[in-house]
């Protein structure tokens, strides 16, 4: 038997316990609750989904749950972005670097010139990004995500959650107000709100963690879906995502996320966690319950004892 | 001859020269130029107008210039807004104290909870004091304060700079956003659209330093324009009115203002000042070049130079 | 009788009972306790001494209190070192402008260039301010900072608190930072501990509200104790101390001092208050228990009252 | 011939024409000139020292240059306060998080409570972990050190240019500032200038490129020294260095470095570049002329050309 399949073996086995022993964690944490959709969430669930090259698929605890992806997606995003525009474009609009502020901060924006955001993950770059996404309007820019989107899940009934996005897009001050600072700094392209639309239905995409352990198996195959074989984004840019991921993809609790598990990884504030083990695994995590810093609080713990356990971290 | 008459007499005599002695260092400051309108003022004119209560006046340079409020307007919005709503509530939506930031910063309304402007004459203040003068629509707002101000300045030809009004309008979005985050922070009521477009008018609205000079001669009199008798504020909002002048009129240079010159003033982003003598005369200065803080570079001079040599100074 | 007897009268016979209607509040606030020494003083306490200029007195309350100036005898060193310095070489070292952050706030030093403190009554501020008083070692400098503020107070007998000086001294991390930035800015000179040595000294004085109280007269009448007929200080530095007490004078609240009270102050931690009406009255006022902003909590509920009711306010 | 033998071929014939390619952007940086010592060195200077787990060495350019070690120092002063301290006293100490701000910013200690370094490697981090490097006096911890450094360059005569030593001492205000922020937040144990002390000396210890590949091929080899077979680290604290030096290793150029390069990294102000490809070589890097971010210019351009022609990102 392969390393590989001894690998396969011992997570078969340890899984489901890995999961009992995080999921209490949930408790010191809390469901998102600055719209009613997230808040519904049940805090105390925490689910895992990995598949590998081959296909095989290892699943435990509440991985059925359905749930947006909101800041996961700027991961892809991202990639797209990259791909309508190059890098030299993407990178006039957002930084490469981390910031150590929270997710919403405003501050670097006023402080640091030339006033673009700081990274493509942060709420403001990804807004940033989203105003570069090709297309000759909202809708279409939209579309063309959401086909994206639907090709690297390997899914093409991914579809919005429209009451997320209806409820994001009512209670958007906060991100109307970064849109508008972007644009007085000459950074967003377009109507604000144009923008905005782009960027809250992206984030109110609804998955499975399923889904985004395919689309990070993508991305754990520099760009290449293994299952079928299709290249599906360059490998720079896949390389430039996962990049990311490992220095901003969880807030501002990235770094201690690489020392603790040392693996490319994004939430999002509904809970899921996208990560990967590279050349090997996409994983999809869910647990709504979040900690201080806007992640899966049980999702973050599973993970860190997954990686240890595994021996996965990068460095 | 009494010593106001000899005082008078005195001012008379000097001024123009002082003008005169004030006005070359125009050539050291710069127009505004972010709305073309703005940007077209004549950066090396100084004119001043003073009244006094028997409403003598006395007036030197380019005193004929029209220009508009700007800033200065905020003052009497947060007049208008104290009569209609009392302090309470107007001081749960702006605070008393200086922040030495610039007058566009929003550092403060995310580093210091509770996210409320820190007084009502920086720009997310102004806009905040916007939001609660009364009326059932923002036109009938906007009427209000024009009403307010062309009683207060005895002039009921007041009225906008329609294309100063609409430019501000179209370049707003550094207000915007601050409109944005005013009302994610919970402290902006209503449409912040709405909101913006009372904020534009009242600083849209034209005038001249005799204009300037017959509402500073209102505060100067504790309220009542000693002209006609009319008693036109409370005592106790002018007090206010008056201490906030004094330590946050003049942008981020107010302390420099008062360790200098020593008198109430509220300057504008077309060059305005207005400013007093309490007791005795209301002032308007007209200088469209501004100095880096965004101050009339020769009417701080010109005002300066009065003050120290007439001994003005409250302290 | 004169309008100035009826008003002493008035304050003869409400200063008690305004002072019983205040120090409840003291119940709200906290005695400063990062000194053992500051800890032990008596935080229900609340005292008044007024001064005119024929030398009659007003006294309330537990006056008979002594307590060290702490940040009160910044007025008083800026005062000295003006005169050592000139304005130019002052304001060479700090700014004149309030900065809306805490009192021990180095935030500023670092954001804004040319990183010099931006007045002399926050903490920075006033150690630069200590560095340029005139004197060939510190001990000449603390020699003539304690002769000055003996004249002021026509008081021979004021001395340090040396255990106040000891443990200031012993506990001045913070300050010690300060100090080193402000070398690395290029603004202190000479040599950090020496200066913080001058600095914790003239914090140490010991005072009652009594020499508060003729301190303060001195500045009421600009610069001349009227008693004694003897100009102690030019009329320009007392303008200037005036001033950055009405803008600077109480922290960062300030700007919400001259909102209620109107009047040029200075506030120290250990719960005194220096206070004035200008031309009439020098006052002293001790209160330990300090509120959120580091100002005796009943002290400022004292002034605010007395104030409105006399109709006090410079505005 | 095996994958590897091919590709130390292929570096051996590319890697002058790749410092030649690279040297000529030197020219648009600046050698650092805050002490005299470091202002000597050549601005146009490029060197390289490679070497494998065989022993076998690549050098190209300037190598044979001698400088001190400077922030370099900081990984292997935090991996052996990991080795005295364990994990979680080190981690009550610094944070994990990059920080966006420059190296040697005290922002975030002030903003951000509890007031501790987000990491390790920026200076008030570096400063808060010399704090706890086991030993009874600053000497012996300051021989601990350069024992351990001896130990990992495999260079007994490694040692301290006490020039630079000197300098650093005697300019050291904003770290003494640092210290004594560090010290009033709780942070920092000891003395401060103890402290400071054993920093200036672990940032004063001379080397060579072929120290520094020494050095780092050991993290390479995740602690093991692969020429001796020596084991100097625990393999979870060398996990640990190459963590933060892939998220905070080139000071606030950290996420570029990641994007455009890939690999662990620490730079020094001195201009050298310690990286590493895992498992297979240790790199060090000379080029005196710094960006704007305080890295060596020419080198990090050497490494991105290395790491891009040669596929090595972790990424």
């Amino acid at each position: 038997m392969s390393e590989l399949e001894l690998e396969f073996e011992q997570l078969q086995q340890n899984l489901p316990g890995w999961v009992r022993a995080s999921q209490p964690c949930s408790a010191h944490g809390r469901v998102a609750a600055y719209i009613p959709e997230l808040s519904k969430a049940p805090g105390e669930a925490l689910g895992i989904h990995l598949i590998d090259a081959q296909g095989r698929t290892l699943t435990a605890g509440d991985s059925s749950l359905s749930f947006t992806m909101q800041s996961i997606s700027k991961v892809f995003t991202l990639i797209l972005a990259l791909i309508d525009n190059g890098e030299k474009k993407v990178f006039s609009k957002v930084g490469m670097e981390p910031t150590g502020d929270n997710f919403n901060s405003m501050l670097k924006l006023e402080l640091v010139r030339p006033g673009i955001p700081f990274n493509p993950l942060i709420n403001a770059g990804a807004i940033a990004v989203s105003s570069i996404i090709g297309g000759d309007s909202p809708d279409e820019k939209s579309s063309r995500v959401l086909q994206f989107f639907r090709k690297l899940a390997h899914n093409d009934s991914l579809d919005y959650d429209y009451e997320v996005y209806r409820s994001e897009s009512d209670t958007a001050n906060l991100n109307r107000s970064m849109g508008y600072l972007l644009k007085d700094n000459g950074v967003l392209e377009g109507d604000v709100d144009d923008v905005l639309d782009v960027y809250f239905k992206h984030c109110s995409i609804n998955a499975t963690c399923a889904d985004l352990s395919r689309m990070a198996l993508v991305l754990a195959f520099n760009g290449t879906d293994p299952i079928t074989g299709e290249n599906l984004i360059p490998r720079r840019y896949v390389q430039i995502a996962k990049t990311f991921m490992t220095t901003c993809g969880m807030y501002n609790a990235s770094g201690e996320f690489a020392i603790q598990v040392g693996l490319p990884a994004k939430s999002g504030v509904s809970g899921g966690i996208l990560s990967m083990v590279p050349g090997r695994y996409g994983i999809g995590v869910i647990g709504p319950a979040l900690n201080a810093k806007g992640n899966s609080i049980a999702g973050v713990q599973l993970l860190e004892t997954m990686s240890q356990q595994m021996d996965w971290s990068l460095f």
